[in-house]
């Protein structure tokens, strides 16, 4: 990763790379994986508030062969080694659907105060490294950042008690996995942050790689189009970084208890090596 | 109305026209006359499903002195005498707000339907047009369109029956002024379109006119952005297509029962006149 590229980063707390920053066999790797995932019904799959649309698949770097493997490829395990300035591991995983006509919308929310206070994570030394799985435009519900909002720290925000909406019967970690999110930012906090810094929508074609920092202020729309809007999130933590006890520990799939560090490999990529 | 403006209009089935082409002064008033509009509770405002921000306010060329004159400012009745080819009348009218952080999605539909089977209008000589009253950005849930897509007439849709959700207890015309719209096109048929056609959100400075086809398939998402993105919205109706008797005929703010031809005049438009 070019400096420039790591200062944009740090300033903006977000930054795209086009395809081919992965090579296009692993994005072709990854895709092929995604509908297995989908149809393995389990606890790490979390539903749209309809109940039949897939909205999220977690723990994703624990499952198969294939998304382990990509973790570890050095182009995404060096970069966040480098966002990160030392030896990282994966906290979370997940694909995210946001299937076409239904994929509902995420409200303004930061990623880092869920892993600060359901798992401890004392400092925001992580990074979300989003790989696309289709193409991202204005019409499937791009990620909307207000860029440099990660510079303010954890902002001002109400919890709400309870559950979701639709979730009133799931169990108590889905809070933080639905439409509905659990901390709600203040309205003229954000109305604040995007009056000075506007808001931007990274956009580009399947096989980016879209970098953002865990106190990004971000948000994304419903998609509304007839194509599904489809990326894998691999949430890199700093190895010395790692939570500290808390009273309810997350599943292993939400908050990796695993947490030495990553070793570069591609071994299990094989349509890579082929 | 430029010859080739109007060749575009019927091709694509819209056409934006910059800020200039309404006089500023004008946008100006409509603006200013906002404000008291939403603050009146009757049966033409329509609120969100939080039952707190208002969604829409209808009949507005029948309410105070601005809208009346606005709808017969020549520039606008000019053009949509231009666009249906000779007298009309304003069926319709709406202020719709789409409030920050709350004004919620418009699903897919076609306007013209509803006309069609609740009000008894034969066919679809009748023109949106929509004054910006805000800047309509990426971020702001702007009308999203399929070009050409009126060309197709009436598309295969499924009835929802019974009240929206949120909106039980409501008269039954409210069944048609929600973000749970009555007819829902058919998924495979949005599908189809937008492969050969794309989408296309138009978007444009305050005071932009946007002239739409009441066939021409639309949605938008939510407004999750800071700033309200309100517009006004008349529609036009060809008065050799007035309406032919219904069971039961709509309250005159949903459907206007005086169909004489509007005769151009700026008479109550100070503003401008000053």
């Amino acid at each position: 990763m070019d400096p420039a590229v790591v200062e944009s980063y740090h300033r903006d707390g977000f930054v795209l790379m086009p395809p081919g920053f992965l090579p296009g066999t692993v994005v072709d790797r990854i895709a092929a994986a995604v509908p297995g995932l989908l149809g393995n019904d389990g606890p790490e799959r979390v539903m749209e508030r309809d109940g039949v649309t897939v909205r999220s698949v977690y723990g994703v770097h624990r499952q198969g062969v294939v998304f382990p493997a990509v973790v570890r490829h050095p182009v995404l395990l060096g970069a966040a080694r480098t966002l990160l300035g030392g030896e990282v591991y994966v906290h979370q995983s997940k694909v995210n659907v946001k299937a076409a006509f239904a994929g509902d919308q995420w409200d303004w929310h930061q990623d880092y105060v869920y892993w600060l206070q359901d798992d401890g994570i004392t400092r925001p030394d992580m990074v979300n490294v989003a790989v696309f799985l289709d193409d991202v435009t204005e019409f499937n519900g791009p990620l909307t950042f207000v860029p440099g909002s990660h510079r303010h720290g954890v902002l001002a925000a109400t919890g709400r008690d309870g559950m979701p909406l639709g979730y009133e019967d799931a169990p108590g970690w889905i809070a933080t996995l639905t439409a509905d999110e659990k901390f709600r930012v203040h309205t003229d906090v954000i109305a604040e942050l995007t009056a000075d810094a506007g808001m931007v929508s990274p956009k580009g074609p399947a096989g980016s790689v879209l970098f953002f920092h865990p106190n990004l202020l971000h948000a994304s729309v419903r998609n509304m189009s007839p194509g599904r809007r489809a990326m894998a999130i691999f949430v890199y933590n700093a190895v010395g970084n790692a939570p500290r006890p808390v009273d309810s520990p997350r599943p292993a799939f939400l908050a990796e208890p695993d947490v030495r560090p990553l070793r570069p490999g591609t071994a299990d990529l094989i349509g890579e090596s082929s």
